[in-house]
């Protein structure tokens, strides 16, 4: 199982944020949807091993974690618009108790620390700097950590440490988180794992 | 020099497409948009050395190339809706005669054979069963060509092979053309060319 953590520091955590201005009012939620097209998707269908959590930390009722199942999920589409759509419909759901909202698609209130509690077990925090993922053994089953265009904070980057992930740079340029996850599944795809 | 010549067979040639449908109405110009986000973005800003060339060839008025410079230019965002619109003002441009309707922004009608002659000089055709990138040597200043969703058709493979193009694949999946130029960037990035 490959899974994908995104943490959106601004995407907003209301049902009914415009499918029209995904990069701005609604907090760059395009950054995340990207993401999960990068996770998720192959030329002719989708990955069945893979899984993209997106935790929102935007207004007005955070922290909300939205999982995004490969081997579940139905009509998630390469277009943007309509995923953006499946989200929204996810976001209905604040409750702390994780629910299956539509097809392979959970939602639930939870926290970055109660998202890796879910996810794990072992961790790759995806950072420039890190050491070259070509070359470096990964663990088996990890899930992939990756921030939006800010920084993680000090707090999640302890969380991080405290779990003791693996600091893991894809090359000499700094990339969008998409493109972060591209590199990573090519590197899996690679590695037959 | 990194150029990416990106055919559309069924991207639309007219100006007024609507930003709401741009995977359905608008003939997949979604995945124009993403591989040109694929050429152009770095995580703070846009690739100086490289240049997005898009071919739409769906209807109503084909053959037209959109080419979008790197180092020229101006409002182009990671949000696709966004430049979606600046391709809609360059669709308004469809003499044969090559102009440059917004800064870095250049439009003609051009078929893929006449886009060819005015990329180059060297070309690198991205296939599935390619040559692996990783150990093969590229050459200089190449223009890398992929297709859509759909594979290249005979005439245009064999206008490729006509230039001797390199025919190289990126790993063991199938994937999308914004993912293969993702792939093909991180290559060269750690090339340091």
């Amino acid at each position: 199982m490959r899974r994908f953590l995104v943490v959106g520091h601004r995407a907003v955590t209301r049902a009914d944020f415009s499918l029209d201005d995904l990069a701005g009012a609604a907090g760059r939620m395009d950054i995340l949807l990207s993401a999960a097209n990068a996770a998720l998707l192959l030329a002719h269908g989708i990955r069945q091993d893979a899984e993209a959590a997106l935790l929102l930390l935007g207004p007005p009722d955070p922290p909300r974690l939205l999982r995004i199942l490969g081997h579940r999920v139905r009509s998630f589409q390469p277009d943007l618009r309509s995923n953006a759509a499946l989200l929204r419909k996810a976001l209905e759901h604040g409750s702390r108790v994780e629910r299956e909202v539509s097809p392979g698609i959970l939602a639930s209130k939870a926290s970055f620390e109660e998202a890796l509690d879910r996810l794990g077990p072992s961790f790759v925090y995806l950072k420039e700097g890190g050491k070259d993922i070509r070359g470096t053994p990964l663990p088996a089953d990890a899930t992939f950590v990756l921030s939006d265009n800010q920084e993680l904070t000090p707090e999640e980057e302890r969380a991080m440490i405290s779990r003791d992930a693996l600091v893991v740079g894809l090359g000499p340029q700094a990339i969008h988180t998409d493109q972060a996850i591209v590199l990573v599944q090519n590197e899996l795809d690679r590695r037959g794992v």
